[in-house]
């Protein structure tokens, strides 16, 4: 198939540019970043959201910091001037752990570096994460459409799927979960996709809805709560999405509503797949119950473009994430391949060969 | 407590009156009705939902018609005059059976009245469905709050709902599931409620919040999509919803979102209650499956406030409904008591003293 190329966040004229994910699908308006602070910023507003994107959007954020630095003299110590604005970078978001991935692949390159080829060699690796996002979420989308199952009867494979785990949250071309749904289409599978909005943010209904009808993938447009209803009647085959966070023992962070749907896949005997690159396992934490949860701001539940749609002096709650343990998980999807019901010692092998 | 009464659906001057919900919590107008298909339309625009509201707003709704029939001149036959009027009623929304059981309490007055004093016979009636409703929420409130479990500790009960089974999806106070929180503020419990926003229509955010902040009870607005993670962490004691239809079997239809939520509180050992009174029991549907589950316009997934939000070209499903079996129900309560675990025999029961 023919993919659209995202303008997610890539080098341009010496800036960082990100296309305003938050304006989609109204308006495609680009943002550039000339610091890490403004980058942390527009990470923490989600300009750019999703693990991998975000992965990519810290490193070029590090490397434009350390241009705007340069600007300056080249510092005496690349590590302590990079420290504030990384530190940012870091504070910006906390579970998507991609985040500190990506600041752990730049920051010793500030010591075993040339000083004065700092700037440029972070500049490399940034464009090193983002080719290697490409690969590694083509090479998933590949590994993950070759368990996706048969439809009895030769019939439309309908796979449901939350939040914008696509092109918009990775490196700009395939995404995780939407790499599996575009490995299988070119893989010459019939198949549907019912796409859940995904509140508070609409994820689902402003950016996978809008990238998949790019794509002339026949896309059905759910609110979440409705994914209990169409499972119970027979409606959806198989559940595919992305993630924020893997632990080591499988345990998956990912955008809030998705613990429900592994929940649900499981009552109706409905296979659910997490599909995430490598750099988004934490072997540090030991199991989901380490996995910082964000709660963010009660505007994005009570108000809608602005308009306040929810009752005055109710309070709020709003994590932006849940955690779905490992025995709900049918198959896990990397780079690497697909390993089915993971767990501590599959994921441990990811990493060994 | 002190109650605020609506005017959910009300006489007024001769006329049906109702507040329109659409418009809460931002404005407070209310719109007169002075024929059967003027109220039906109000039913299926959603001006009144909710299906003991359903209930009342149709009952005044065959009373305004006839007053507009007799106007000009007693009809010869009040069955066949009204027939058009009843049917457009019926047919205004498909799944809240308290719609049927309304127009089958009215039918029978139009052959045994009178012909001139029909249009007072079924006012009559109509204020009698009313005031019925009345009653029965608050024993269901009384009874279903005697169950309620005790928080360990003394503590605070947290007390899940969805949708507005509220003070306005009934005669205009107490509520069936609020009803059943009121009875438990009233018996003195100290309880605090999270309310599901409910999409697409979002009566949890606007109708819930708005009637149970007003009452001073303390409530915490979530997206639908957030209740596994509360339940995950143990922040939820008790779910209690409304429903739409019941079944003879005990299968409930209720807002869409129903489904998952009683799922969820199974696999986290949470009791999941329904109330509702025994007009919204069909006893013809001998399950679930026998309930037509209403499908809403696109619009209302695609669109807030009439603004766009979705991306455009998708398709969109808007099943407004979904079944919850008996199995997953710990409690049904409803104006003759609570039932545990319901059954065909249980229900059956209900009606038999």
């Amino acid at each position: 198939m023919a993919l659209t190329l995202f303008e997610v966040a890539v080098w341009r004229d010496g800036r960082l540019r990100m296309l305003d994910q938050r304006l989609l699908p109204r308006e495609e308006r680009y943002l550039e970043f000339t610091s890490a602070e403004a980058t942390a910023r527009g990470i923490r507003d989600m300009v750019v959201r999703g693990a991998p994107a975000i992965g990519c959007a810290t490193a070029f954020g590090v490397a434009v910091e350390a241009r705007r630095l340069a600007a300056r003299g080249i510092p005496a110590s690349w590590s302590e001037a990079m420290a504030p604005g990384m530190r940012l970078l870091m504070e910006s978001r906390p579970t998507a752990v991609n985040l500190r991935w990506a600041l752990e692949r730049m920051r010793p390159l500030l010591e075993s570096t040339p000083p004065a080829d700092v700037p440029d060699r972070l500049l490399a690796e940034a464009q090193a994460i983002l080719k290697e996002d490409h690969e590694a979420c083509r090479e998933m989308g590949r590994h993950g459409a070759s368990v996706l199952p048969e439809k009895s009867g030769g019939g439309v494979l309908t796979i449901m799927t939350h939040c914008n785990a696509g092109a918009l949250a990775t490196g700009g071309v395939y995404g995780t979960a939407l790499g599996v749904i575009r490995g299988a289409v070119d893989a010459g599978r019939s198949l549907r996709v019912i796409a859940c909005e995904t509140r508070p943010f609409l994820q689902g209904a402003r950016l996978t809805a809008w990238e998949l009808h790019r794509d002339g993938i026949d896309t059905t447009l759910i609110t979440d709560n409705m994914s209990g209803h169409l499972m119970s009647r027979g409606e959806i085959d198989v559940v595919v999405v992305g993630a924020d966070r893997v632990a080591a023992n499988g345990d998956a962070a990912n955008k809030i509503g998705t613990y429900t749907h592994a929940v649900l896949a499981r009552r109706h005997g409905i296979p659910f797949m997490v599909a995430a690159p490598l750099s988004t396992i934490d072997l540090q934490a030991a199991d989901g119950s380490a996995i910082p949860i964000e709660e963010r701001p009660e505007e994005e539940v009570t108000h809608l473009g602005g308009v306040r749609v929810a009752a005055a002096g109710v309070r709020v709650r709003n994590p932006a994430f849940d955690v779905t343990p490992a025995e709900l998980i049918t198959w896990f999807a990397c780079e690497k391949g697909v390993v089915a019901t993971p767990d501590r010692q599959k994921i441990a092998g990811l990493f060994s060969f």
